[in-house]
């Protein structure tokens, strides 16, 4: 029943993408360059805001779901249909993510998403989840996190995914997979991606604990790639674009498919079994109860 | 024969290992907790002595075989028996190894159980080797290395296995797996435990070379991951054990083997080749003609 | 057609090797040792010069192929015939290699080869340079690379194969795998030579963007071990060269063999596949374009 309701998410998913994408490729055969900018390129929808520059090629994404760009299922339906639409557009070649909540670039997975929910909607949210990394970690345009607020859990699994990650040199901030801290666990590809960028050993002290990293201690172990004053960081990333739209798209493309196909595959060839898996696990009387005590103590903290 | 001998073995250890366990929670039943951690946490015996702490669920292993440490088969089966015990010890959550000898965490392998001795009992010894790595590295307990000694050769695999390394600042001490400076070699879960930790090409540069790093040398490269005055090995490592139990177990658990499972996997569905593998080359006449020369080089030192 | 070439290649490589090992093992045998260090050990040929010190059991291969050792057919298959006599030489544990031509190591694979080429060429070609990467990375030699000047592309994949790399400290000296810079793809063997020496992460970033590093951030990330001035290089190299030989060869050669062999058999097993890819690849017009114009921006350069 979960893995038909998330089907059935997916064939939903994909049907909007295609009208989606088949207006957007309309617009571009019809009306002129500038209009096409104004009417298609800079859609603003409830969660997300997309800004593409037509001549440089390089789009910005601003979350904006307030209060802390939380990734539900409605976030990231949204933002996956948004990158698929700039994947499928060819002028777009470069993609940065950033957010436009004050001190925050995603607070991660939506607890809400996870609490007090059927099964069948826990599937489709892990869908959603799988499908925003498997869309970002393999996509052929340069993707930069600019990483303006802490960034934990998903927040920081979303960064991983980039090319490259420049953070707010901002002490207040962090970032890190610290789904251990709540009691639940990071899966394989959350994993697969950190050992990628930190290394095994990195990788296991932080998972294990579940750390959060300061931006200088992130850009020590690699977490991140360049710190910069917090009003400087749109800017540098798109400077750093620049230098990486340099590079030959075809040969930059082969390359970054051979570093990380390992990895992408083995999600797409476990992907029905890792939802069945978060699904149970998630599901689990004690696992709820965790989540229950810590909705309450933000509710506390809130109040 | 020498797979039978092993066999063998391993048979004697687990029957060993259930009677020992059979009495642990025969008393944990019946008797107040108090009587039961006077009377069964604190065991000491010639090699090994444990100290459980029930308030917190700690236990301290203290390793206490003259001169060195040396791990001798008698070492390894008593070692892996009270490491058994904890882990089905559902109170006992984390575990510091330590050593109660003077500036020697560990010297390793005893090279008496290699010269000399008859395949089966190379195999015995082998089988005992892999099991003490086995019962560490799949360890549901928070480990930490309280290295408040030198630690070479598998004495710095024992450390490698934990979750967590503490070192005495002493640059007397030296830690590393040092096989091929006396013409052995670190098999490959060795390597692979070393890779998990340091990574590929320190591993390589290490193990060719036999490379013994001193404190800050093994911090810098990560064999370790704290160093402290020798007089504070123990207690900070009761400090870090605290920060380490604030994560729920279960998360961490599953975590830990997620990082793990694929090494010890590796293991285990090659353990009998790697004795046959191991008896095979101990006994080579080349190589007991190295380990003699070694061992009359060391008694001359002694002399 | 081009697989047939290719093996035609690899026949007439064999041959060759086998008529010069035949006569260097005769030459063994029936010369005094001087003699044969005069007559085979400083064999002069136009683009490779060995110098073999029996005293030390160390050569050293000066690469001598103006005006940059660019790795042409004719280079490479001269190269690898001189490792071959060497590796195959029992009294040869050690060796160096470095570059008579001054300001560069090797400026990689000869691009001569690779444009307006027929496929049964490139095919060659390309065979030639896994022959070079498959005999150094699996030498039983220890292997130090005394980088005394640039060394971008197939420079730098030949210095990785290496179990030392020592440059000279000149900031105007660089080295990377900068394939993509060129429009070409760096295959998987460079990218697994370079993860196994640097990790994933700095790989990734050094290939996508075609990074070439400058001797002290080459020294920082880990893809050179020792910066040396750059008079001393080879020096140096022969003063290391010295502590490696400390260890018994048998050990050691097993460890290494250890730490390479996946990625050594992964290439073994895709070797002919990785052929056609690179053929169909690099005949494309797109590619040759590129190639085209890279070569006369070389031309107006130097004119």
């Amino acid at each position: 029943m979960a893995l038909r309701a998330a089907l059935r998410s997916k064939c939903g998913l994909s049907g909007l993408l295609s009208q989606l994408s088949s207006r957007s490729s309309h617009a571009r055969v019809c009306v002129s360059p500038v209009l096409v900018a104004q009417q298609r390129n800079n859609s603003t929808s409830s969660k997300v805001k997309v800004e593409f520059d037509q001549s440089t090629g390089v789009a910005v994404m601003h979350m904006q779901s307030p209060p802390v760009n939380s990734l539900s299922l409605d976030f990231l339906t949204e933002f996956c249909i948004n990158v698929e639409k700039l994947e499928m557009d060819k002028t777009c070649r470069g993609l940065i993510i950033t957010s436009s909540q004050p001190k925050v670039f995603s607070a991660g997975l939506d607890i809400m998403e996870m609490y007090g929910k059927s099964p069948e909607r826990c599937g489709e949210f892990w869908r959603a989840v799988q499908e925003m990394w498997l869309k970002l970690y393999s996509s052929d345009m340069v993707t930069i996190a600019a990483i303006n607020g802490s960034s934990p859990a998903g927040g920081c699994l979303m960064s991983l995914t980039c090319d490259y990650r420049i953070m707010a040199d901002n002490p207040r901030y962090s970032i890190g997979l610290n789904e251990t801290q709540l009691g639940i666990v990071a899966p394989f590809w959350f994993k697969d991606t950190m050992v990628n960028t930190v290394g095994h050993r990195t990788t296991e002290l932080a998972l294990e604990l579940g750390l959060l990293y300061s931006p200088s201690e992130a850009l020590k172990i690699g977490l991140v790639d360049l710190l910069v004053p917090e009003d400087e960081v749109l800017t540098t990333a798109t400077k750093t674009m620049t230098k990486w739209l340099a590079i030959p798209d075809h040969a930059r493309q082969i390359t970054k498919s051979m570093m990380r196909k390992p990895t992408i595959d083995k999600l797409t060839s476990k992907r029905e079994a890792d939802i069945q898996n978060f699904v149970s696990f998630i599901t689990k009387d004690s696992i709820q109860k965790s989540l229950r005590m810590y909705l309450e103590m933000l509710k506390k903290r809130r109040g």
